[in-house]
């Protein structure tokens, strides 16, 4: 850590400074300039806050962390990209993985339906929500518990992997009893304790980028359930928020070159609630192949207009049909593949 | 609802829609202009998605939304501004409330030390971190149970009230036990079970603005708590997360003329996290008393310097005791008033 | 245009809007819900500002557009894709369009070999900045006409059309003695008088989206263009401002299929600009084409640790000509082309 | 500039660093942590671009600036407050300036009228534009030299000194002939040309701040008018682009306090142009004064509802009256003064 002290700093301040770093047991190398003073702070771990509590001594005018402040996410104590498999599924490998399904459970033949078309197209893993978070709490919530066996059921049925969000710790023990794969929303990005008790579950989870996270806080997140022992955390990039209003949110697709130099876990992209709006998916899938994403997850419906959520986002059954070829040969194009719906197409016994 | 064909919409389509807001049970107005036709949508109350549902169907352009999502919050159904009584104090009258206190509790000496400080200098409520959100896992995350009891010692020293923030559901039964009113932070803005939780427990919440929520998300967020039977919300804003790095988030302070256009609920400003550096609180907070604002949140500690969390924003005794007669003078200037430090000073038998 | 009135609006306020709609030679149709009346306005062309006005006579909620606010670069009136033609190249059909070169021109021979190694690989327009917008005045600022005469000297020896900024009205004579199309930078994306001087100019132009344009404000200021008699005009998305700092700016590939859906003008994208980094630029090229880009443009140089300008986020020759197949794959993956280089090294007679 | 190595940096790299630093004729000086080696780096003045230079070199993790890359507009090189006199009123002295008037100059007698009115309320500068950047090109425009001349008129019957806006360098003269201060709005402030030019004409320019420019940002084009030799620049905040839509733009208040710790130069608040609507602009005004902004630019109208632009955020003669003792009492409270009605009366000889 640099400590740059201002031009008109006194002997006294730069002191005062050198103190304060020596008191928490740390080393303080002077560097005297013609113009101004550097002090260079050294010392492991050096306290996550030191930045902001040097930052306000009399004197001090910026203070520089060199050090990153993540560390299981990064790639300095992990050199090896993270590899998940779930059931039959390898995630972080060679071939890209598509995770498609309704936005919301909303019956069992719906869902069953979805999960057979969906994989007759290439996808390997189911979504469905069975615990919704809504923006307003007059808007359908869910199955909950109904939906979570309705999942179990299509996964009996095609024998594909199930993801479901999760809302709160409450709901772990009973979400853990079906899924394959813990989801936690972008809303729920910095609700630290669901993170940790998601944590130590002992399943996957996927974490979608709140709508305002910074990519080291998105990295903290993780680290927040990787901290608790679990290494199989799935970043998953669904927009940010800027001042453009044409599409839902903005999908930041150079989050997934910047994400793959900081961290060693896999990174998704979810083009459909990026967009928002059913004729942009495809272009926004693609792209997050082309961008080097270890895997898409997009919504799909056997009848978009009548869905009840997110129908606006969510590709027709013959829409995703046609978009798979287009994914498998994106990816071919940048080096990786796309697992051939018939490999996929084996229910485990 | 205002439903807008497009030029090109055939009159299959036109009939689709219209079709399909009759089977909702919905009434459906036809306009044809020369141009292009628009429908209206009546009936009550309109399922709240169902401008995403109408947007999907093909011929449609675009889809407006006439009447408000929320209710609670809103005037239409509450034309009196909310007043709030917590022990002595009224939030939401013509004075404004001062809200002051350490980021964290840290020990008894510290807050107690803070509560006659700040009390003295004018402050009515006291506030203290128990449970803290921290962005990494490594930094400190407040004293918990402990913290409640030390806030309760400090509010039977000085008879000032309590607020605290509660993270999770489980702590709400513990907190609810000390606190007068409940702080829900920004990272759980939209932690919707948290909100109807919270709202259940019988006791003020005060709900600051996520860093990306729109104004109408953040009422909805609000509704969530009164849906609950919950009329005592207060709402505070404390930045909002745009491409200036200049403070720590940027203070949105047209929020509060717009919010009062909105809603009866009382709002509050905190210049303290929206600034994140000491020095820039005095005018942020005489920003938000300008702006119509009924109180403000201010962070002050005995030591800034040694603060566990958040020390950089935090106002000295001396500094929060120099600006509390500039936070009256504006309040006048505004055409409200602060209590004097003599009316609360009395501590209730 | 529609105006919806508050819940509460008198008989006189409605009155009041319907004549003044009226006096402005439109027409107002009344449509009285339960809730609220709606007024319709109708009539062609509707002044362009005339919602703000409407929306502030009293009673008014709320005033609707239907009707776009553009229109040359809108399909409505040329539903045709836009092609262009420069010398041998056409910007705007099946094949995707590479513009490589220096972010600044710096000396004929760092210029015309650059020229030589993009062709090579494949691309089929050479950029170079002879006026330079810094955003210090103390930065290097361009060669001026002497970086023009370079770049006429590139086109001669191999061939390549040429595009370089023009920066204010008094330099267009100078540039449009040289160049074959104009760049507008972000900067300059709202200097209509620029835009209107350059539109009488007689050559294509490419317009930069401003950092913080809205995609209509974007197709406005082509609006600027081609409303001088202009037809070729090419957007470009080089990001945009958010909170993210992890890449310079936030690409908005989204921009690309929106826009498509807008308007009829070809669209590229400069990852060299978004990302600002080097090692980011290959992520992006590729993410740009995969989401349906009509052209990229790249910034290459021969040594980029020793440009004058932007040496961050150039390709060094090996690092393009390894991007340029990569490109090609994903072109052929989405269904367009890139032409052979060995098509493109013909030199015109 | 600190040059961080990449914890992998192999001594190659590190020297190749210092050798390049060295070849510029600056100083480097090696600082060899247990971690990661650092690199000083001083000299004076050093290349504006160099840390974005000796970030690309391979081995640099990352490079801090530590001086700040403006200069005329700092503190270190001018420690006084800028004062700007214009005929009669003072710019940045203890009294808060009010500017206000139509946002188009439309006729004689509505700018005659609008200038008598808010000088009657203590206005002390009249503002309004002749010549008007429009987002559509087919918006009214302005009346242009006309517009100067009725201006003119205006400040012959009132005193009144005016500012007013010019566009294009092509402008300046005959703007120059008229008006007191050129006016440089949002969508310019990064037009360096015409930055420059407007610096040589000699008059005081008022820079608004673009919409999406980082303050160090708009300090270096305030940089090149002071670089032309012009010390009188005065800078205005009018709100940036965020993702709330619920006002026009967010009035970045905390501008006001962090800009008057990085320069010397005033700084105003324009409340109308940030909010778009007329009910919000007292409040942002207000909190502007509380803030610590130097003045204030208001938009005045004798008809809001018809004016040719801008309408919806113009106060009516009689609001803009009510408002001015609020802002006196505001102005009063945090230490500074408006100049009574009646001391500004006084048309000069």
């Amino acid at each position: 850590m640099i400590v740059v002290m201002e031009t008109t700093a006194t002997r006294e301040q730069i002191n005062g400074v050198m103190a304060r770093v020596k008191a928490l047991g740390l080393g303080a190398h002077l560097s005297e300039g013609e113009e101004r003073t550097i002090i260079g702070v050294v010392g492991s771990p050096l306290p996550p806050s030191l930045d902001d509590e040097l930052e306000i001594h009399s004197g001090v005018e910026r203070v520089v962390r060199i050090t990153k402040k993540y560390k299981l996410t990064g790639w300095d104590f992990h050199p090896q990209k993270t590899r998940i498999s779930v059931r039959d599924v390898v995630i972080g490998g060679d071939a890209v993985t598509v995770i498609a399904g309704p936005c919301s459970v909303e019956s069992e033949e719906q869902t069953v339906e979805t999960a057979r078309a969906v994989k007759a197209a290439g996808a390997s893993i189911l979504r469905g929500g069975a615990y919704k978070p809504r923006t307003s709490p007059y808007d359908f919530r869910g199955l909950g518990r109904r939906g979570l066996e309705i999942l179990a059921t299509a996964r009996k049925e095609t024998g594909m992997p199930i993801i479901t969000e999760v809302m709160t710790p409450s709901d772990i023990e009973a979400v853990a009893e079906f899924t394959d794969i813990f989801q936690i929303g972008a809303r729920n990005s910095q609700n630290y304790l669901l993170l940790e008790e998601v944590g130590r579950a002992g399943k996957p989870v996927m974490l979608k980028r709140g709508l305002s996270l910074l990519l080291e806080e998105w990295l903290l997140a993780a680290e927040y359930v990787m901290a608790q022992g679990n290494p199989d955390v799935i970043l998953c990039e669904r927009g940010i928020r800027t001042f453009e209003t044409a599409t839902r949110n903005t999908l930041d697709v150079s989050s997934v070159p910047v994400i793959q130099g900081m961290s060693h876990l896999p990174i998704f992209v979810d083009p459909s609630h990026a967009a928002g709006k059913r004729a942009l998916v495809p272009a926004l899938a693609l792209a997050g192949i082309a961008a080097g994403a270890d895997g898409l997850m997009i919504e799909a419906h056997p009848n978009p207009d009548q869905a009840l959520s997110d129908g606006a986002q969510s590709l027709t059954f013959q829409e995703f049909a046609d978009l798979m070829p287009r994914i498998a040969a994106v990816a071919e194009a940048v080096g990786r593949s796309l697992p051939a719906a018939a490999d996929i197409m084996r229910v485990p016994a």
